[in-house]
């Protein structure tokens, strides 16, 4: 008896440590399937093609769009950015859950999509703007524009916090994680998430019965 | 800035280990306010007035009920079990969480009470029913007529599960202990009950103005 896979989306404003995060949790759960963006932005220094992201041109991105064939995408900066659906729909009917590293757009997206029953939505928030700065400045290929547009796009991120099922505030990377794995821990062992128990109850009542 | 407490409903059928981990939850949890249910039974040898129950004659529990101070009651082997709601009200008010420990009846009847929104609920489930039969003869003071009706009373139980947000089956009660605070910790992260969200983002957003 397999069961649905639920979709668990982390979002959170650049640099409040939302990467690590979900590069963490895919090493603590090997069968948590990952939701590689597609996307018409270039790659930059060392991102592989399918891994970081699916390097689509521009005409490759709408004509998928067209499709039906994203689960959600949105425009940034001038880029396209979406979650290819046929991967979730796969991962969830082999009743594996699906990991989103996506902005607020793609979660609201994803939430008012035929699949919102299934969404479990995390807000990672930085512990200070002061933090997140000097997050942001430590990585060093960025320039002082690209920065403070990401600064720009990280109080728009921010202003949609509310719309998350959960908040994680990220004082301390180590305590944020656990967090974040008690909540999936959590949410699959929600009744209608846990393969087999009716199966199981049955079982119990052929017990009764037999008494 | 404080939340309103929430509801933790755990029910299951006598014998699944639920008063244990009621019992353990509350020394996890000292800030957990436990429901001491009110009931017509006579105390048995060891119980104490306002700890394992209020023992009340059945005039006073008609004329609480009647009041509208019980949150949920119900008649149960010619005997009635009812949950004050006086107390439960002062600790959602101190932002302190409610543990019940009733059965499916008072459990419904909370889940479509005004306060259906604070609850959680936990349905606790036996690895079988020949490990339930095992533990409820392990009380010694209970003839064999009362475990017969016990039986019964816990298939009655046991068809209610699928009402429940949560299930646990305890198949080791350290197992069972351990997601049982997985579930209470999870659920303090939503958003709408943690403390001083609101506040906090403010901060941020104040901090985002002061650049």
């Amino acid at each position: 008896m397999t069961r649905k896979g639920l979709l668990l989306i982390l979002s959170s404003p650049s640099g409040a440590g939302k990467s690590t995060l979900a590069r963490r949790l895919m090493d603590w759960d090997p069968t948590l399937r990952f939701s590689v963006s597609a996307t018409t932005r270039a790659p930059r220094p060392g991102e592989v093609d399918g891994r970081e992201y699916y390097f689509k041109s521009r005409a490759e991105f709408e004509a998928m769009a067209a499709a039906g064939e994203m689960l959600e995408h949105a425009e940034v900066f001038g880029n396209f950015y979406g979650s290819p659906k046929g991967p979730v729909e796969t991962a969830m009917a082999e009743g594996r859950d699906t990991l989103f590293d996506i902005d607020w757009q793609g979660g609201q997206q994803i939430r008012n999509s035929s699949l919102g029953r299934d969404v479990v939505s995390i807000f990672v928030l930085p512990p200070s703007i002061a933090e997140l700065d000097r997050r942001l400045r430590g990585r060093a290929q960025d320039s002082d524009e690209v920065i403070a547009g990401r600064m720009a796009k990280s109080r728009d991120e921010i202003s949609h916090w509310a719309e998350y099922d959960y908040v994680i505030v990220n004082h301390d990377i180590d305590r944020a994680f656990e967090e974040l794995v008690t909540i999936l821990r959590a949410e699959r062992m929600r009744r209608d998430r846990q393969p087999g128990l009716s199966e199981f109850v049955r079982g119990l009542n052929r017990e009764f019965d037999a008494r």
